[in-house]
């Protein structure tokens, strides 16, 4: 069960153990995910060379693997190092960006879920909705639907998948089979900064690194993103001064805070 | 014709329609152009791979393409986007960077103009004269020339190509067949952080979304561009600070501050 | 030998002649590469196309190889680029990120380094070690072992490659087959935000293209890095303002400061 206290001591184990995090991810994103996996505490490395994805995967704690600006020669490696991760029961959480925007996101999403079975999947609602061939307002690579309304498409893709499914939005929503854990931090400043949706993914990839329990890691994630988020908006003025602030407050982030901001349930 | 009114509507528009704009851009400017498209209220998206650019045109309001950091495979997808573009007449900006640096710049931005017929040219001086074959003095991608000195070959330019021409700089020129209109706004600064060339012409994909008059759409982009570059660089104190107040100042520019720092005309 | 008066001329030359340093660098580090460059006062130019490598060259004072996101096609072009540095007399830094992460990158530097024959090898502690074959503490493409500890590697290396090797860490050493040079400025925070390291190895290639003693330009390189790393972790609360900050404090940094916090020596 997600507490305040779950939050804190899994929070704690990150920045204890500082787990390398192996991402294969997007252009836009691959600075900003550094820094925030950086500022949580976990140690992030970038690589998709066919040569070596493997390899790293051998050594990493967990995998990130994001679709944002994905092209033929990434989709190889990221199939590669998934079943690798997979043989190694090297946790992965998938990020299916832009699912449902094109017919190629959407059937390169399908394909990376076949081949590399993710324990998590995190996607906002109309990406979650795409990838169960529901219909999800959508405009480009940002949802228009809320979040609740792909709870039915997550039920259904963590059925058909086994994953976690994680549907952020203004109300986070942390699904498997038996359970929904709802998180109500964060801040509308937060979808004004690019590429804080593919943060949460990493984010996620640093907790299943150390929390087998993916469902609760997950939701511990999603909290220390939200709680971050809301404080540094109180702070910024702007989207630039957010994405500042964000990292300096994930890197602060104490206990009280956790404890005061807790918005989190099943 | 200019005015602080038009500026003023034009950034309404844009906030509320909130086009989403489609940028095949270099590594460099990735983040920091989605950053600038979502500030000033649009909605980007990055996209490249020859799999999915016509699909992603066709939900897209304009098409920027960038050669920054170009090579062979990207240009390919280049063309195939700005084709499907022209053919469902989507407005495209085009943005020759480091035309005139080396002969490969030149020849493929040449090649990009001639088969993707972009409504809108935005450069540097020395960029603008690579392309009819003037010479400008240049360092890398950064003009040493001033915008002024490349007018003559910005009415060639617009003249061989059809397409409204920005030559940034200082005071920026926007130009066509008819007329030039000037903007003078901006801070010295903002040559000091890297990519602010690359946002302006993001923004010019944002504006040429919403208004079919290319002219004055551009000029629109280029004033809202100086007149939140002359507001954070009196924040600032360097260009990390720039970058950042650059960012909140797109986000929260008021109309007032747009009719208090008007300066521009034909 | 290094003095305050060293590092200021120096860093005068750089912002008086602004030399064009070439990057071939990694996706995570291009924007915050640049914008290191500019803020010392150099121009950034990055550029990676085999068809245009060997031209940027031409017209570069210096190129910066950096391996951390590499791939095949991409080593294609950083060792055309090399060698027609190496042709040309165009001083060359290198950074071989990750190596001893994976046997790619270990190889894949040695090859560089053969073929290219760097004035500057730049890296962490285990990076030096992995490149001579001893074992450091790694993680990923963070080191763990003591700059120190590579110290009997970096000796080696600069016997057999002939290039000025630069550990950096909590204290820089700057070795060559006669002496060491220690820098002992920056902050804790700097690792706190990635890719520093890199724009250490930019910082190399705008001092390189100015001074032809590599030994005292990658040292006066090491040491405006690590003082403006230490004036900005004052003003900073964490990772996200310590980047800013960073960028302002290269900017700003003035003779008074280099001479305040200078700390380094033989």
């Amino acid at each position: 069960m997600i507490t305040k206290e779950s939050i804190i001591r899994d929070l704690q184990t990150v920045r204890s153990r500082s787990p390398l995090v192996h991402n294969i991810t997007n252009y836009v994103v691959m600075n900003s995910s550094a820094n925030a996996l950086l500022a949580v505490g976990a140690s992030p490395v970038m690589a998709h060379a066919v040569d070596e994805v493997e390899d790293m995967v051998k050594i990493a704690s967990s995998l990130v693997i994001n679709i944002g600006t994905l092209s033929k020669n990434w989709v190889e490696s990221m199939i590669r190092a998934g079943r690798m991760a997979r043989e190694r029961s090297t946790p992965v959480v998938f990020d299916p960006v832009g699912a449902g925007a094109t017919s190629y996101r959407t059937e390169t999403s399908l394909h990376i879920i076949k081949e590399c079975k993710p324990g998590v999947i995190r996607g906002n609602a109309s990406e979650i909705m795409a990838l169960v061939n529901e219909k999800g307002d959508t405009k480009g690579v940002d949802s228009i639907a809320s979040s609740k309304s792909a709870l039915h498409a997550a039920k259904i893709l963590t059925k058909d998948t086994g994953a976690v499914i994680v549907i952020s939005g203004p109300v986070d929503y942390i699904v498997d089979d038996q359970s929904v854990i709802e998180v109500r931090n964060g801040s509308p400043l937060m979808a004004k900064v690019t590429g804080l949706g593919c943060s949460a993914t990493a984010l996620v990839g640093a907790f299943i690194a150390i929390n087998k329990n993916f469902l609760l890691a997950s939701a511990h994630a999603m909290a220390v993103m939200g709680i971050a988020g809301e404080l540094a908006a109180k702070k910024s003025e702007g989207p630039g001064t957010m994405q500042i602030h964000f990292l300096d407050e994930l890197y602060k982030l104490s206990d009280k805070e956790i404890s005061g901001y807790y918005r989190a349930g099943l």
